[in-house]
């Protein structure tokens, strides 16, 4: 008898199969049992006839618990009204270990006990659903860059100097007493690899040791950042408008079912499409000065400063679409950014804000070319000098104009989801009270 | 004028283009100028008539040293003779910049000096060949993961206990006094992945604070980790045969400009095809034996332990393609290894150890499903059991036959590559005494 899988049960209409998985739920009634059965594929229901089966196997099947682990087989019934469109009529079934008495039931429980249960809420369908399209993001952010001439070039994790800032490393002891800190971004790197490749990307987990409780943070998520050698802040927002309008697309052609199941609105990333408007800081500020004399944002927004949460949403529900801030002031952005030469206190960066007040989801920018000007920020930045030779090589051996970005996977899959916390966008989450399970 | 890559040149036959890049190494002979130009997708050569320039240009062309970046314009010429079939006949230039003093020269220079200058290292045409193939390595193996159907599950990097042995473990200061260690292996949380998916895979860098110097250890190393629900020794071997076959393969379709560059024997991975032949652990033992006594080896290897690297690559070198060990005595595997049914003693394990001495690529098998034989042997490795409970609830709770293995990527790309160290397969390596640059 055949074994496959849920998603292949169309192949099999009007044949026997045998499928493996585990008990999802079960109704019963009378002399007829209809145990769900998940594989990771999908879920189907199967049909269960007492006088079908064995009356020692009916017993067995009867009382399993959710999440018992069995093979059954049957025939391949087509059915309108089942979700897959078939169902399972069953002549006979394996139980491979009949569980009671599973921690998640159907029922409400508290974000803390199912975070606790991480390893076992991941069964769940709407957990299937956030994991599926994080794979279908993940593939997208690669064949996109990829195919568009990128070279994967992979950034150390462990680092001997910050890139980001020095409060948020989260530090290693290394061998023989040295230090070592988990790396924030691999920016640094990624300039180095460029300059040897011309289109690079690096793409692995990435740390911040923020003391920090909001929905959009993780001590550990994963970063893409492409870089390229000979370009600007405008090749780099063009890259943007591509690259996320891929990713939107890839996911609502992969994984509609799984967008069902999170009732996600498909035409919220629909839109996702260029040109995303591209708005300079200067005129964000006016547009949230002017929201605050309205009564319709709680605090006054000043020129220089970074933009809070409320003041993100704000200016991002004007559009259907991406938004592009672009030139901040440079005294609020890294120390590595290229400034303006048309007014030297901004900085050539651009912040993406994702619609619907998901925030923030790529940060980026053209970066620096002078060895002097570098020289300087490292010292008005207090950064150990030393450390930072090697990337100051780059200035000196062949220095040319390039640009990048980097996005947070987690994030881009919130959105992507249509949920609230980045908690769920990873198999198992890291923050700021919890490395369990 | 167009701006284009060198490795699209062939579309551009008599055609002015402008290239951009750095200079790879100048040949001048009186009234010409050879300068060789590479920009990340290859090198071109560039021929300079003093008559076809300006006099400020020749000027400043004339000294420029390796690794001034420059832009060029001119007419792409057909010859065969040139390494592309193309030359450049330039008609104007600009410098970004002049570069004195790079360095990394075409003369010799030691192991040491090369790595603490990996950031300028990465731009030799060796150190491009072999980035290259480890970008087709990385590509293949998710390609064929996803096309085979599993989902691509991150695994942690900050855990709060160990998998593979409590002796090689990066400490990190995580928050309040708390304590995390670096990931050796994704394996657990694959485990509980896999139980919610199906099929499912991990890829990240992963840690061993091994105070080893071998050509085979980084201490940070990226790992890729299949499981499968409902399978056995049987089919991780299966998998083997497929997963090493393909990524052979795609490395001989998409980088045969790069093998050339490292003198590879390209029969040596086309001889990379199923079946793989597969030798019990016991025989392997015999055959070691058998070679001491005939004076091959030096050691005689006693039954019970690991091969080391002579042993590996004795027993390897019998074959033209990877060799599959299975069946180890368990006392020398993980604590969650199954048992033999048949012969208690043995670990349902599998290596796979690639030919021409590289030695082991791949570690995996089959899954220990009972919660008490994992009891058992969490108390016999002195494993602390709170930090496993979530563990032991996979077997509580739907436990199945599973089974999976691990690749390291740099081993892979040493082999496909035919290097002899690790170190130049990953852009920054990480060692006991190296994590600079």
């Amino acid at each position: 008898m055949q074994q496959v899988y849920i998603n292949q049960l169309s192949d099999y209409a009007g044949e026997e199969v045998t499928l493996r998985g585990w008990l999802y739920n079960m109704r019963s009634s009378g002399k007829l049992l209809f145990p769900q059965l998940r594989d990771g594929t999908g879920v189907v229901q199967c049909v269960v006839f007492k006088k079908g089966v064995s009356e020692e196997l009916w017993d067995s099947l009867k009382n399993l618990g959710q999440e018992s682990a069995l093979s059954v087989h049957g025939t391949v019934r087509p059915d309108e009204r089942a979700p897959g469109g078939f169902e399972l009529d069953v002549n006979g079934a394996q139980v491979f270990q009949a569980v009671e008495g599973f921690p998640i039931t159907p029922k409400e429980h508290g974000t803390e006990f199912l975070m606790d249960h991480r390893h076992l809420w991941l069964r769940s369908r709407r957990q299937h659903a956030i994991l599926k399209v994080r794979h279908t993001v993940v593939n997208a952010v690669r064949d996109f860059l990829n195919h568009d001439g990128f070279t994967l070039c992979d950034a150390p994790v462990l680092t001997p100097a910050a890139c980001e800032g020095t409060t948020t490393l989260f530090e290693v002891d290394y061998f023989d007493d040295e230090k070592a800190y988990l790396t924030q971004s691999g920016q640094l790197y990624n300039e180095a690899t460029a300059a040897a490749l011309g289109k690079v990307y690096c793409f692995g987990p990435t740390f911040r040791a923020e003391r920090s409780k909001t929905r959009r943070h993780l001590t550990e998520f994963w970063m893409v950042e492409p870089e390229m050698s000979f370009a600007t802040l405008d090749d780099v927002m063009d890259l943007c408008e591509r690259f996320l309008s891929h990713i939107a697309a890839r996911v609502l052609d992969e994984r509609g079912e799984e967008l069902k199941v999170l009732e996600r609105d498909r035409s919220k990333l629909e839109s996702v499409v260029p040109p995303f408007p591209r708005l300079p800081y200067d005129e964000a500020v006016k547009i949230l000065q002017e929201g605050h004399e309205r009564g319709e944002l709680e605090n006054r927004f000043e020129w220089g400063g970074d933009f809070g949460a409320p003041d993100e949403a704000y200016i991002s529900s004007r559009y259907d679409r991406p938004l592009m801030v672009h030139r901040y002031p440079a005294a609020v952005k890294a120390f590595y950014m290229a400034r303006d030469p048309e007014r030297s206190d901004l900085a050539l960066g651009v912040d993406v804000l994702a619609p619907e007040g998901y925030g923030e989801v790529i940060g980026g920018g053209e970066r620096a070319t002078s060895l002097e000007y570098l020289e300087e920020q490292l010292t008005a930045h207090e950064l150990p000098r030393e450390a930072f030779e090697w990337y100051l090589d780059l200035r000196r051996y062949g220095s040319v104009p390039h640009a990048g970005f980097g996005m947070g996977i987690e994030r881009c899959v919130a959105w992507m989801c249509g949920i609230e916390h980045v908690r769920e966008t990873i198999p198992f989450p890291r923050m700021l009270y919890r490395i369990r399970p």
